[in-house]
């Protein structure tokens, strides 16, 4: 099964020039969920894993499966406003202006084991915020696991130091 | 184990005088994540399902941990302009003003059997404008599920003629 015939190119989306990798054609199907999550697992560090954090919001679709397998908390990390507790916030640049992402204070104890997940790796913004989120709470990042990685967008150069796994790399 | 004892009420969130469920801490803890997936499937009619359905976007924590349970797809129904394939579109009411619900037009195959899932039942706009675009592209819905259901809020009478189930009942 080449999880990448699931993957659908949708030309000028979200703006001109822009062609969009759409994973909902893989989310349709049981079996490509199932291979993927499998090969998530396969890719992992021989580590404990306390939590799991889902980017918001397509990072959510596989980070509660992988938690599920992994038997660790899950953990949403959000756009300003939506979580009701007391947060941490980071902020990181977009092409125009900047964005901010936020992360429940409580959510990760001292020391514990974090894996990063994002449906796609592109610039690599969102997920290095994050990492600062994770490490602001004191946790320690085992890996950073992305479905999709545009290699063009040279996004891993943002997590120098942290392991990255991605599933599907497009050059 | 008492899952209401794992969701948080947080004080005029978002915004005075409303009492909000915050779910995450349920989130955060494997066991009681696999305990309100363990119920929603026991609650679940005794029929076969094609897709399940979350909403936009504390909706996608638990469908697709229900949809991989189930073997079947998962659909994201979205805030408009997420979505980038074709889709069908339905507004709904909201306290002031009015918002509106996306789904990919080939998310769902004519007569295919539906599970909707919401992670709250407030007033029942969104899982009602979710049931149509769940018609519009063919599904028939087997049960709406929710994690959580304020019943004063009456949610429900918006959801007449479809089966509803919710973990978490605030009356």
């Amino acid at each position: 099964m080449d999880l990448k015939s699931y993957v659908r190119d949708v030309a000028d989306f979200p703006k001109k020039g822009v062609s969009y990798k759409d994973i909902t054609p893989l989310l349709l199907d049981p079996e490509a969920m199932e291979l993927a999550v499998k090969l998530f697992m396969q890719n992992l560090p021989h580590t404990d894993i306390d939590k799991v954090v889902g980017i918001e919001s397509r990072g959510f679709f596989f980070a509660t499966l992988l938690a599920e397998k992994l038997r660790a908390g899950f953990i949403p990390v959000r756009k300003p406003g939506k979580l009701p507790h007391r947060t941490h916030s980071e902020n990181y640049e977009l092409e125009y202006g900047t964005d901010t992402l936020e992360i429940h204070e409580d959510a990760i104890k001292q020391g514990e084991k974090v894996l990063l997940h994002d449906d796609v790796l592109a610039t690599g913004g969102t997920a290095a915020a994050t990492c600062k989120l994770i490490e602001k709470c004191g946790g320690e990042i085992v890996q950073c696991t992305f479905l999709v990685e545009l290699g063009f967008l040279k996004g891993a150069e943002k997590l120098k130091g942290y392991e990255v796994s991605s599933l599907l790399k497009y050059t």
